[in-house]
């Protein structure tokens, strides 16, 4: 084995590779399509060993390298039955391990410190970390799960925009602008709301905040019951002495003003995701035995 | 014209007719398949059809008489964009109007009395008749609206068995159930979630009566919430003097004792919605201006 360390965070929209030395210096990146490895195991694969391939050429390291590397890729689903292992053992790397997307979020994080990440994107999850024992609670998807993501904040939009157009709720001047933009027809946002996936109701999640922000009394009550899921949560993980909550994610920073509760809690986060794969890579590379915990 | 009308209840697993004479008297009666106006418009107008002439050889009649009667039928997506009228066009009726299942619905439980109607099968909506004139809201679907609908039911008791799966929120005994129905696995609830019909979510409605009226904490929860969500509703539609509000649909019996605060003003309903349907065409017969109105 080199002294070469590559981490890699697969994505649904693209894979990130980053190789470093054996200190955890970074010295070549990369970049693939998506990794989606419920939906296409075999794609994913190929995605994930081309970002590392690129990352070594980033380096200025010959292709056939990627044999003899120790790499960690973070990818969702990799807890789903044998997913995780089955591209474990198809991986050209010397030492490979796949772990979660949100594993390696949390070690970018956090680092090696105990604490909780909270991620709110399109969808929302959280992940803790006690006594060096990893726990995660949410990302069940925003049919049955995931209150505080941008998906439930756009479809909650949605529900109370209609409730408003019937008069069972009282409206504001977020359910008319959504009404307006549906032409006020009801039937539309029906339409809409019926093939919209999570990302395209995510899409109004800075609106909700906008108008939030401005006292919108339905956009208010929309981040209130979010806030409120996010602070159940919160509590369903918390522990005395829990040393900081790192809050990730394209909403964080919206979230941050209604979670005022645990401001004296509240992180930055030290890295990113890719950081903290290239962490475990090196963990890995350094010892083998305790690396990707 | 010839002196009968026919009534059509065109519903999603089955289109019933029935015939009737100038006093409203039923001769015959009819059955054929589906009518899904806004998926399948075209088996939609066969089905209608075939039941009409179903009812009129019940009755013993010429198949041809069809030409020749008064009819109406009922049918969802009636009033969405130029669906009822491309119906209406196609109808091979002497007269024919077709309006929507919730009109025929509605003058079957109240007759041509005044009052308020909610159905709560696997969607939910509301209609009320005031001095003659009809309104309606709700039934906008279960991902957006239908907050009363059994397959909201459903979809609350899967979100919240995995809340208390997660340690977010208190399970009890229908979480369990649910949980050890899913081999305690929360990922093959999702896997149910991503794909399940409104009508997969709705088996569960019955599940959570029972619970409920039991006791069940998470049970309760879920009704009280559809309850109150039901009372906002009926607050937006009730007027001093309304005389009546029937309960129709699946879950009509199972809401009634949730709904004590409306009790002095809870009716039966007269009679189903295909009587409704024939009750109108017998306008329809008598009084061609003022017919299905």
């Amino acid at each position: 084995m080199t002294e070469l360390a590559i981490g890699i965070d697969g994505g649904g929209t693209s894979c990130r590779a980053a190789v470093a030395d054996r200190n955890g210096k970074i010295i070549g990146r990369g970049k693939s399509g998506p990794a989606n490895i419920l939906s296409d195991l075999e794609n994913s694969l190929l995605n994930i060993v081309e970002s590392a391939r690129q990352a070594l050429r980033d380096a200025g390291i010959a292709a056939e390298t990627i044999s003899s590397v120790a790499a960690v890729v973070g990818v969702a689903g990799a807890n789903v039955t044998d997913y995780g292992q089955r591209i474990e053992k198809a991986l050209p790397f010397a030492e490979g391990r796949v772990v979660t997307d949100a594993l390696i979020a949390l070690q970018g994080a956090l680092g090696d410190a105990d604490g909780i990440v909270g991620a709110f994107g399109t969808g929302s999850v959280y992940n803790a970390r006690k006594d060096g024992r990893l726990s995660g609670i949410g990302g069940w998807g925003f049919v049955v799960g995931d209150q505080a993501s941008g998906a439930r904040l756009g479809r909650d939009l949605m529900e109370r925009s209609l409730l408003a157009h019937d008069g069972v709720r009282p409206g504001s001047p977020i359910t008319g602008a959504v009404m307006a933009e549906y032409g006020n027809d009801p039937e539309r946002i029906v339409e809409f709301a019926h093939s919209a996936r999570p990302t395209d109701f995510a899409r109004y999640a800075p609106m909700v905040f906008e108008h939030a922000t401005r006292g919108d009394a339905v956009a208010v009550g929309i981040v209130t019951d979010a806030a409120t899921a996010i602070g159940e949560s919160l509590e369903a993980l918390l522990w005395p002495g829990c040393p900081s909550i790192c809050l990730l994610g394209g909403l964080a920073g919206a979230y941050e003003p209604w979670l005022s509760r645990y401001r004296p809690l509240l992180a930055k986060p030290k890295n990113d995701a890719l950081h903290g794969a290239v962490e475990l890579a090196v963990k890995l590379l350094t010892d083998p035995q305790r690396g990707a915990a």
